[in-house]
């Protein structure tokens, strides 16, 4: 970090600045310069209280160097991780799977019909919802383990891998005796007793992108789930909150090259959450490929007309079909492949 | 809701519009403007998946008119709700509490000393964390039920009500079992298990409002804690997050009147997390109360240049008890009192 | 418009509302709810001043149905508007150009070698910055009619056309005599006195959108030139403000379909300002081709480490000429060319 | 600034860093720490292209450490300025005027009916659009110089000093020869080439912070006016940008206390513009003054139900009146005064 002295400060300022850091076992180096002085501070300080320094006397403010994050970050692993959700399904590889399905399950026959259309589609992986976190108490929020049921048939039928959402620590081996991967919602991206949770189990997580948050507190969170042994992790944006009022979030793709390079932890996209209305998903879904998404998470509904939960963002299944032919040449235009 | 049809609507679209409301259990009105149609659905939607009518052919968007929550609603109560925490520190009335102390629990000595220095600054409640959510999962994360015993102790001597954080649904018990008031944080917002889980023990909640979420969605989330029987909510405001760098978080003080509009329920201000900065707390404090806010949480420290956690936003013990009489006249002179 | 009353509104406040539409030369429509009653005004509001009706007593909200503006919608004109600023610069059509160049034009050298660069490259334009909107009022400023002499000078050697930005009513005639495509800057995207200036004069307009614009309004500001009688309007988003910082604006490509389904102006997205990191740029090109961009605007210095201005977001000669092949196989992907 | 290297940056990469740092006129620091190496520049970089070095090979990123503005800041000046606009409007010192009045002039009526009640109400100044900025090119866009006399007229009545906008270059001599201070608006924040012309003008100029720039670009806007060399200039916040819909702006309170911290220019504060709901303006003008700012802008209009422009956020005479008292009861309780 490097501690600013305000243009004032006093050199017994300066010099409690460099007892403070001291005092935390680190290495301070004063620099003087010709309008302040700075004191640049030695070692790793990841795990410090950095900015309590603020209040020591002169100090303007104080400026952390180092990423705040170490298992996920790129220096520990060179090439990108592979995550293996089912042989059809890997993601961090020349091959960009596509996880589709309905936002929630509702009942056996719109599962199977969704998991169907899915398959038709050439998609590799089905989602659907057991447990679902809404903004609404009185909405629907899901059949439960009831749901994670109809979603293993999904699978035993069509051979598609299941990924569905789990919403709080006790109901994490539930989840994860069905699921073939676990997916944390935007809302619990930082909810930290849930993802040391996930991080003890042995499933692949797929985890969402706050709304709010950046990509150093993002990846510190996924940090959280490697910290506890789970190196199966794949990241996902899913839109970010802003003023915009087009969209239900904002698409922010640049989070997809930018943790390419901060990290070797797979990236997929949600254009359906990212955008929140279905007649830019598909748009949508051939930039994220272009810009380099690891995988795509697209909401399908047989009848988006009559979905419990998220309709208006739902693709037809005609329009699946339609879709996974044209990302299959935008992959091939980046040097990668859908099918 | 008033669903808007596209301007090359066919009549065929609005009937089958009409056909979809009906549907729903709800009555459709339809009304051909100048330029475009409209169908006004009357009824009371609030439970309904509403946005799932965009997909229908035709349809350029839908409106929602009816506000999403009930039991928070002014219109269930015309008085304010008075959450009474302890008989210093009844919250809603006409005396503005302040519940201060150190972000996290971190020794005897440190919980003891700053109990006696929110006491003797004339603060109603004593806050610390004991279980503490971190972005980085290598900083300190809170002395568990050993603080919470901690915080009994303070309470023991002082007599001050203790408030403190509560993570996950599985601690809840543990947490009511010490606390006068539970926490809830903003990264739990929107942990609707967790909502769920303090909505079902008796003690009264003060329950942040997350990063991101809009009033609509916070009344929501009040609602899940309401819904479970539990009437003593304390809304705060504890800053969104914005473009500003200025601040760590952007502190929307009319959110206040705002939300004593629509609710009933009382609002408490937390400025230091609403700011970050130890600089800009007296003057946001005083903004709170004069905006009318119904408490205020402020962070203390006996020696913040050492504080474990929160340290660059935590008051000095000087600095708080010479804030206290400033409150003081402020709310006086807005026909409310501190003591 | 919807006119929402509050659920206590009298019969009279009804009754008041309506008699102020009738008064705007608007007809009412009362519809009486389950919960609350609605006035639906019927006509054209679009130049109504429709949000003071909610100082009327018993008034909840205004909801406006109308979007705002009338020649910009896709509504006045069906195919896509085709916009041409040279022979090998048309944008709009199924070939997607690329004008690319220095942000400022610095001295001779640099631009003829620029514009060497970005023709050998495989680009169609050449942009460079003559007068420069500068943050710091102490930053290099441009080197006004020089530079537009120098640009100029550049399109006589290569042939490339030249697009230049404009500050001020007062230099539009100077640019317009030497440019041939006028660029309006993020900051000038609602001063509404330029905008009206450029209308008025003949060349094509490169208008980018403001840094916190809505889609509504930046419609609305386009519709300010248009409305002079200036129909050749290109579009551009070139990123938002968010809480975002690893980028220094949020390129939102969701703007690109968003703005093709409400507009018949093609759009041009400029993934240099739009991220502000030269490695983002060739990915977030890629997704913006991919996304239906009609047009990108990019970034290219000779020697990016020396430039005078924008140097961190500036393409080097290589990494352009590199990266204009695979953005020619992406847009075939969609159905579009480059070359 | 601080250039921070990538970890795994070579020593020749440094040394170019120090090459290129040298090149600039500055001085190279190479601190090397345990996990990466930064080179620390003395001199002063203000006036320097920082951010270009980012693209030197092996650099991570440029941070810079110098605030960016000189004449603003409050190490050029110990006492904040006084801005006199009249004997009864002096903005800075222990008073804290009140400019009050409608959006736009209108008529002469109701130009001189809001004069007089901005009058009785005990208010300080009087302002009034004649030239309006509007979103919307078909709204009411002023009277011109017609709506300047009717100004001078309402000051000739009533002795209140009056404030207007200016809106381009060519008009600032117009309309410094009526107005006692020139208004420049929130969307002409960045537009320079205004700010430099009235700088260059006699009269005190109220400068209204963009909707999405941060303080430090605010700063260096007014440092474009101060540059000139008039150092009349009040900041006056209206309200950012943010992801809330209860109000139009989010009212950004925190930056009164931080730019009396970093500047000496005086801060008024609008809570219409900043919350854009008349509800909300009691409230938030007690905030604000709570809050430490120099002066208020209030809109008032004689019958908000019929304003032509910004009805939505306009206090009724009856209100102005109520409120003021209130005003001056917090004011005191922050040891400053009103009337």
């Amino acid at each position: 970090m490097i501690v600013v002295m305000q243009s004032e400060a006093t050199k017994e300022q300066v010099a409690h600045v460099s007892d403070l850091v001291r005092e935390m076992g680190l290495k301070d180096h004063v620099i003087v310069g010709t309008d302040l002085t700075v004191v640049a501070v030695i070692g790793d300080d990841r795990k410090k209280e950095k900015r309590r320094l603020e209040q020591a006397p002169g100090v303007d403010r104080v400026v952390p160097i180092l990423h705040p994050y170490k298992i996920a970050a790129k220096e520990s692993r060179k090439e990108r991780t592979q995550v293996r959700i089912s042989d059809a399904c890997v993601i961090g590889g020349g091959h960009v799977p596509i996880v589709a399905g309905p936002c929630s399950v509702e009942n056996e026959k719109q599962i199977l019909e969704s998991a169907r259309q899915v398959k038709a589609a050439g998609c590799h992986a089905l989602r659907g919802g057991a447990f679902k976190p809404r903004t609404n108490p009185y909405a629907f929020q899901g059949l439960g383990e009831e749901g994670l049921k109809l979603l293993a048939a999904a699978r035993d039928e069509t051979g598609l891998a299941i990924v569905t959402e789990v919403l709080t620590p006790t109901e994490v081996d539930l989840v994860s005796s069905y699921a073939d991967c676990l997916q944390i919602g935007a809302r619990n991206c930082q909810n930290f007793k849930l993802l040391e949770a996930v991080g003890k189990q042995p499933k692949p997580v797929l985890f969402k992108r706050g709304m709010s948050t950046t990509i150093d507190e993002y990846l510190q969170a996924a940090e959280y789930i490697l910290a506890q042994g789970n190196p199966n992790v794949v990241l996902c944006e899913r839109g970010v909150r802003t003023f915009e009022d087009h969209t239900r979030n904002t698409l922010s793709l640049s989070a997809v090259p930018e943790l390419h390079i901060r990290t070797h932890l797979p990236i997929a996209v949600d254009p359906s959450h990212g955008t929140g209305h279905a007649r830019l998903v598909a748009d949508m879904s051939r930039a994220a490929v272009a810009a380099g998404a690891d995988a795509l998470m697209i909401e399908l509904h047989p009848d988006p007309e009559h979905a419990m939960t998220d309709g208006a963002q739902s693709l037809t299944p005609q329009a699946l079909k339609d879709l996974v032919p044209t990302l299959a040449r935008v992959a091939q235009a980046v040097d990668r492949s859908i099918n």
